[in-house]
């Protein structure tokens, strides 16, 4: 089976948002901001929260990465709370303190109340509690990853992927964490049951679609210009949203 | 009839925004962002477009004023245009040309190939076509107005005005142009059918409600913490937010 969409190359997506900050003239802030709510529209939408605005809420734990992938998943943590429809909990080992939109978008979190928790343990203990995490949210790596995982993520993205039979939904931004944006699955990877594609699928998107009968794939970031959208060939995606949703199911 | 809401004085809504933006760590580009997308999704909610996908779409005369309420404006803009919804047609006479997040938002809009008018006839003219115009977007002024109106604005509120009965309905954005935000009516104002309240109503809402039986009234930019919520007095009408919603009607 083909996935019967146009797919954007690592190189080709690294190009994309390129051209939506330079001549696009979007700032990271507004790019962020769209992508990260259409993965909390996601999620919201595939894994309807147990019990809106009535507390204790089912938990999302938000891996985040240290670029935008990272971002992204902030922004999604920031939208669900605020909706009252999960309480993240947030893994961020590896933060980039320099940059005033991540330590902004960390303080957006804190003023929420978000939890945060910085090891492996923490992360196991979390999960040990049956029931008490809804939702794996996956913003470690984006389009721009080349295996092999280095560093925390490979121990984290590990045990995950060992154990993802018996731990919630795992939600991917962009592509799961630990493949190949090109070449798909390596040796370690996230098990993602639902996948988050930005601006236009990447080639791993078809290879995760086949990877499982019940592998579910959203389309957002819905910020593309039909000039963009024809350079880079990827009308037809486009094309899926309906009205005014900020996110489709593919 | 009371509006049974708080609100937010003028003084009040310029110390939440303040706030949002200093200890709450929020850019403009980011509360812009949230806004005028609720903005859009509140006039695709209340004026659904006749021929979604459909050229030649209708138009949305937006009327953009030079502080952060045209920016919502320009912002809206952007989605319906995005959305395949509305076809935007921008008057923005008072440019702020050294603010670079406004003159990006232009940019934005003409890579969509969003028309720009910039007179009094053109708007004219443009009314004058009956159908093409679904909807006005009343971005001119918000919260920080005081009148009198002055310059250019005048000439456009008091024509929209006064011919408000053959004219496509008018949208205003947090307060209708001309209205002080606290007292309401002035000599010259808009004639809306709908507004929406970003952050939360201002007391000049409640008139709007009062002012005829058909009036609309919509709650958007969700983006308020549950601590600065309390400190404002808000908390009850940010309860209205249903689930994953980004604009209510109240």
């Amino acid at each position: 089976m083909t996935a019967g969409f146009k797919t954007l190359s690592a190189k080709a997506a690294a190009q994309l948002d390129q051209e939506l900050m330079s001549t696009g003239a979007f700032s990271i802030d507004q790019l962020m901001e769209i992508a990260g709510l259409s993965v909390a529209k996601a999620i919201f939408k595939e894994y309807p929260p147990q019990a809106t605005h009535q507390p204790p809420l089912q938990k999302v734990l938000v891996l985040v990465g240290p670029g935008n992938n990272g971002g992204d998943g902030l922004v999604a943590a920031r939208h669900l709370k605020i909706w009252g429809a999960y309480d993240p909990v947030i893994y961020y080992p590896k933060k980039t303190e320099s940059n005033k939109l991540y330590t902004n978008l960390i303080k957006q979190l804190k003023d929420l109340e978000a939890k945060e928790i910085s090891t492996l343990d923490e992360i196991k203990q979390l999960l040990s509690k049956k029931g008490e995490v809804g939702v794996i949210l996956d913003s470690i790596f984006g389009f721009s990853f080349k295996p092999p995982i280095r560093g925390v993520f490979k121990d984290v993205i590990s045990y995950i992927s060992q154990n993802h039979q018996e731990l919630p939904p795992v939600v991917s931004v962009d592509i799961p964490s630990g493949w190949d944006v090109d070449d798909g699955p390596t040796d370690i990877d996230i098990k993602a049951s639902t996948l988050i594609s930005l601006s236009a699928p990447k080639p791993c998107a078809e290879r995760f679609i086949n990877s499982g009968p019940d592998k579910v794939h959203y389309l957002g970031g819905r910020f593309i210009n039909p000039t963009i959208a024809k350079k880079f060939n990827i009308e037809d995606i486009l094309e899926k949203y309906k009205g005014d949703e900020l996110v489709t199911k593919l």
